[in-house]
């Protein structure tokens, strides 16, 4: 299951956690990934806290409870594979609690790939009347088309002429960690992520909020349709809370 | 899975993870938890680093390096049950990388299990001369067998009576989270515990150790047998590093 | 700065941080920690941001955004010094983003210092109609004076016994380790305990609340107290977040 | 006290923590930062286990002790500034136990520097025949003396054009987050960096090792630098266990 973001970027699924005792395996393919969220949940009552008897009810409470009950939600997880340009693994990786493994530029040439943004999406943000100040451009200064344009162009420049400085560092004996210095942040990289299940709704509440740059929201957004496949009773706990918001 | 520990207590296989794009379940049942460890691994590499060939080489590779590649067994792990006395518990629960959710005395009676160690063993560990002091006596005393078989039937009363105290306490209404308080940190608790490999790896290192207390020593090594089984190349590795100190 | 809390529990203050690139100690001898939030908050804009000129404002933008921007506050922590019965420590020990350092059965000896709730208390809690039931007695048990007077006699006689066993244990050369196996967990502890402002105030949001056990709740009270004198602005800002909810 | 580093960058110390309960200025304004390690240590025995009777013992006994008592090494830590090239930011945010402020290219214009290396520093480096693969060129190709120049001439240039086209951005009204994804990782950022002392040896240990990109290195030489002064006797203990290895 790989899911495309921008140009050439994905987040693919790797696999899940959080089957409990019993690995159950549905004839749809669909393995029950909550059930170790509920079992280690019912650990704390010994089963016998009323209102608990049924499975959708003690997701709800320990989810919707003021505070919440989050413990349980570190007993279900999931890994993934993430290709995005350098700029939006540089956000990613401020969450402190998902494990990362990226594609080093100290070990094996880098893969050409860069990040070109789309020219209406490009003209929709630079008009878009925002309160976040980061998604705007200076103040009084309206983009033209033709400037956006000759932007775009530039930076197709700006990223060929950084992949020829990348090749000719390597051909000429520049030690790889050096030779990767000039390389832009809209370069694309590779990585594996793992969390458990608390702490990727904590990434999605901050990622896939309006404030986020936006190509994090896109792939946030992918990451919360896995979710949403391999988790989706917490995913609707996950959406109903952040809709009140 | 469930592996007796002490007189009442056992750690419990619930359910582990790193099997990385496919999960292959092999005709014997085993499913290869290690495939995550090394796939994450050959991200850094895109695949195309000398002598990382084959998946051992590998392994050992990120094990045996002088610093450690600790990262890529962040993509592995492991839930387990446990039921424990609450002084091992309390030793267990400084370990902060771990997710735990324990049975709680503030929602549901509290089962009648208290621990009793073995006359042998006490007797055992009161007269072996040790660079550890938490784990003897009081200098220049001296364990006689009829002092300690005095001091483990007076552990039986102090059990009964605190179990007695409990009972009358609910019986007449008070409060559960109170009721408990004169309850003996001998007293069997049990709990679901959840972790990385890396931080699984760590626990053991301190917890197999000859200067842990000899009861939390037990439920490591249940832990360990576990490691063994799921996670058999690493588990020769750790061993390794370990025989080595 | 020493909080007396129960019948022989503290809290200490030992020292706070956040002062940031100067250390300036007013006349009243107040040395402001909150500089160091500001300070680093900054760094992001590079002082720059229409309407973060004053402190003030800063601190409020960062608290009050949605979603609340936390970073800033691991910029200021705070260490104490607690004295507490173990079932306090055995949950505060749950938050696993403070570091602590408590005193050890297996060191040394154990002082003679056990909680003894007080009887209004006792009566006012069991007779309280909650919608929390950890707080509650078994439902339809209607708590009386005498055996609430009886409970704390029996309790008394219990930790006693507990004191008694103790000391016969370690007197006869029982390990230090094993002793203390008959230990009740309304037993005094005592620690240290440090970690940075955001990290203490997701602690309070959990332990000043009404669902958490009285218990805690003074203590949390106390830990309040001291950041209301040492962070006063982002206490103002915590409580009035609170006070929301 | 503010260390530079390579051409752009430094290191300035902020504030450190850990004098426990007494904060003593010595006449030579030197505050001792270990106190609140051996205070924490103390806790644990409440003063009365033979042979920690002098601080320096007691550290010595934390240290190197096997395995390590690291815990009270989380009662003493140090906030610094740092400015340095994007791709050394990157490595060091790895770091997972440290909090993070860095300036954000979203909110403020990006200021003009960039990390070029030294001539001497590139042949040396690629000339040296090292173990480590990261640290050299391609096999089989001899970076001559020609070359090196070319390519740090090349360098400047598409630094140039990086400013350039990060200029023009700007100024037609493209959106500062997009502005920015032609920036090369040579760029330098700014950012607060704080953590516990145990977790700044952490980091030291990975990045001051030989098998470190040299560049953050020289950050890693800096921060122990400012260690070595803050918290010489840990610093000293430090030393001498990386001598060992």
């Amino acid at each position: 299951m790989r899911m495309k973001v921008l140009d050439h970027g994905y987040v693919e699924f790797v696999e899940a956690w959080g089957h409990g005792k019993e690995l159950t395996v549905h004839d749809t393919g669909f393995i029950d990934n909550e059930i170790g969220i509920i079992e280690s949940a019912r650990q704390s009552t010994q089963g016998n806290f009323r209102g608990w008897g049924k499975d959708q009810t003690l997701l709800e409470y320990l989810y919707l409870s003021k505070p919440k009950h989050a413990g349980p939600f570190e007993f279900a997880g999931m890994t993934i594979e993430v290709q995005a340009p350098i700029f939006v693994f540089r956000e990613w990786h401020r969450h402190r609690t998902q494990s990362y493994n990226e594609m080093s530029a100290r070990y094996a040439p880098l893969p050409d790939n860069y990040y070109e943004p789309n020219f209406d999406n490009v003209m929709e943000r630079a008009h878009t009347i925002t309160k976040n100040k980061q998604a705007q451009g200076i103040d009084g200064i309206f983009l033209t088309e033709e400037n956006s344009k000759t932007w775009l162009e530039l930076l197709d420049t700006v990223y060929n002429r950084a992949e020829l400085f990348y090749d000719f560092g390597l051909k000429i004996g520049i030690p790889k960690e050096l030779a990767r210095i000039g390389m832009p942040v809209g370069h694309y990289s590779r990585m594996r992520a793992t969390g458990n299940l608390r702490n990727w709704l904590a990434f999605l509440t901050l990622r896939m909020d309006p404030a986020a740059q936006w190509e994090i929201q896109q792939f946030a957004n992918a990451v919360g349709s896995i979710i949403h496949q391999k988790f989706p009773r917490t995913w609707k706990l996950f959406r109903l809370e952040t809709s009140k918001k």
